[in-house]
């Protein structure tokens, strides 16, 4: 019995809904953007849950929490499991939270079995995975891992003018502990999909191969203030039309990359934003994401060729910029042999994929073998109210999870 | 000598610069938007000319001033000279700066000439007139009028949720004098013309006749949320893109009507505005202005088809709504005839023009006759760091408001 320990679905459909509930939307989505009042509330009710499984919780100066389940040889690094609470604005209820209470459902069923590992197993909740509210995303794991500099990453704003530190503060996670800096076992992360593939083929389980080739990428539009109501139409230098016409041509470029890559502007923001001005400087924001590097650079240059022309033709300034490169990572060949061999042990179907968003496992890549587990979502549809993962989807994805994480916490 | 005052054109022209470089910007313009700190330090340094002036300045519950030049029978309804001394973000020096400044002028001269004419000369700073900061616009003098309700106006706030009534006190201009409710003999309001029509027929002074037939229009855009990096682009309900396609309509239609009508799409917002998810709402404003009630409604009709057209070819729900209508008014003639004739007895060049935009005397229409006097700005620019009204032509409008103040303020 102590060897075949055994998830309880049921308990771990419940916890699902049940951290759902907290920011629950009326859509069925959930408003947790990191470090708000509800991400303090569904904090609180992991740490709850935690403790009533036994754990001790510690927090980190970043707000990173750690739920820990002594081993037997409490000097040994520990076999991590982690994700993210945090969502979206509004996000769905699967993104980052399966693999955070699904880590809950692991020691669970550990301890209904009586197992002791050798190793501890952590249970990780990442701040700001998200990078909703602050930016940039994978900011605690991105610490952890020293990717980040904790000091800049305190100092950063939200909209508002709030900062992480203030906000850690006001929610009662500016915890202590000091980030990161200590070794990790192996790294562990069940999270849906994302995308269609595994839907489509009919797949359970998705063994992560590598990440994609990704930026972001930053457009300043100039124009010309004026009177929205008395300048001549054809004397306007309306910065928010030359906007307009970069929406639609980066719209277009990315509809032309399908499957392989892809690109939407998604932020934009104008000044002066009234009605009785012609707007003078637009700002639009982009993610590219691409399955090789040289497509990658591809959007990026047909981007810029799209804004000089529109430049040319409107007689507007525009400035384009590109930042937060991610160049593709390898995860660790054992890793993806264990998720493989563990998924065909249950009889689940299995096939490796690449991700192409990122996730914390991506930084803590940089410190420790990972492995990323990818169960299916319908319609390929994540960010969003309509996100849904099948309970029995979640359901075997934490018990591949389990029985990894029990061979790695015992491993030398 | 006491029946020919004159404006002092040199000091005129040096307190427009010196009230443009508060809030002055590196380009030329000037940053007041209404009751912010550099429009307390506008009108901090109004009080100061107006009482260096002997004037004795009062302060109404909505913050309106008005600086009051007391007459040899102070039973009678006063004549009233004003405008607005908010910009803009970022504005110009001369829009509603002129009208407020020319009747200090005014005063001046009447001081140096000895004359104390049978009514009381006011001059007004109506809060808020620009609704760049606070909408609607035009809101002391609307207040002023009866057209808007005080406490409805005191609860509006702007974009980082500050009420008119904070920032009111904290500006150090809640006054307490009751807004409005008294006898206005008459009201005269020398402004730029903020078109070109002066300034292309090489004419000096401008009598409005009447203003132009206006509304605003609300657009709402509604796709799905989803993740920038992972949703296939074919299946993507960006409402960014909606917004975008609808800008450029808007553009379009506008262009077309030429020009009797304009209109633009000035402001946008989109949620969630984060990098990494598909926007899942955006949101338009527009304004229109055209010669007739007609063109009015095909302009607003057009706009409504485009929505139809791009919600249908797009998936997205598209609602349009609009609102802040403004029908022609015509001004009294007698008021106009006055203008006309005071700018002739001088041998300007004067002719009669509608106004496009609105002006407070649009509200004060509404309790007492009003002339609006224009002079030229150069290349018809306004709501911009660029206005510019030559300092000849500054001088010229306010000695004609002088002789027109000093007609109706000594009238029965
Ligand atoms: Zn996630
Ligand atoms: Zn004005």
């Amino acid at each position: 019995m102590a060897l075949s320990p055994d998830i309880d679905g049921t308990r771990l459909w419940s916890d699902l809904m049940t951290m759902g509930a907290i920011g629950g939307t009326a859509r069925g989505g959930s408003f947790r953007p990191a470090l708000s009042g509800t991400d303090a509330e569904g904090r609180n009710l992991f740490a709850h849950w935690a403790r009533e499984a036994g754990l001790a919780v510690t927090v980190d100066q970043v707000g990173n929490m750690f739920a820990r389940r002594e081993g037997s040889d409490p000097s040994r690094p520990p076999l991590m499991i982690g994700s993210h609470l945090d969502t979206q604005m509004p996000g769905g209820r699967f993104d980052g939270v399966l693999g955070v209470l699904a880590g809950l459902a692991v020691v669970r069923a550990l301890n209904a079995a009586g197992i002791v590992t050798k190793r501890a197993i952590e249970i990780a909740n990442w701040t700001n995975e998200e990078g909703a509210r602050f930016q940039p995303g994978l900011m605690g794991s991105g610490v952890f891992a020293g990717l980040l500099p904790l000091e800049e990453v305190l100092a950063r704003t939200d909209r508002k003018g709030l900062s992480v530190r203030d906000e850690l503060s006001a929610s009662g996670y500016a915890g202590t502990l000091p980030v990161g800096g200590r070794p990790i076992h192996a790294y562990l992360e069940l999270h849906i999909e994302q995308g269609p593939e595994l839907e489509e083929t009919g797949t359970l389980i998705g063994a992560v191969t590598n990440s994609s080739w990704g930026c972001s990428g930053f457009i300043e539009i100039r124009g010309e203030n004026g009177h929205s109501q008395t300048a001549a139409m054809s004397k306007r230098r309306n910065a928010l039309v030359g906007a307009a016409k970069l929406i639609l041509a980066i719209e277009e470029i990315g509809a032309s990359q399908e499957p392989a890559g892809m690109v939407s502007a998604t932020v934009i923001d104008s000044w002066p934003n009234n009605r009785v001005n012609i707007p003078h400087l637009a700002k639009l924001s982009y993610v590219v994401i691409h399955e090789t590097a040289e497509g990658r650079q591809a959007i990026i240059d047909r981007i810029e060729e799209a804004a000089t022309s529109i430049a040319a033709e409107s007689g507007l300034e525009i400035e384009t910029t590109t930042a937060f490169f991610r160049d593709r990572l390898d995860f660790a060949p054992d890793m993806l042999g264990l998720t493989v061999k563990t998924a065909e042990k249950h009889g689940f179907p299995v096939m490796k994929l690449p991700t192409l968003t990122a996730h914390d496992a991506l930084s803590i890549h940089m410190v420790a073998p990972v492995a990323i587990i990818f169960v299916p979502c319908r319609d390929g549809i994540s960010h969003s109210e309509l996100e849904w993962c099948e309970p029995d989807h979640a359901t075997a994805g934490a018990q591949v999870l389990l029985d990894m994480a029990l061979d790695l916490a015992n491993a030398e």
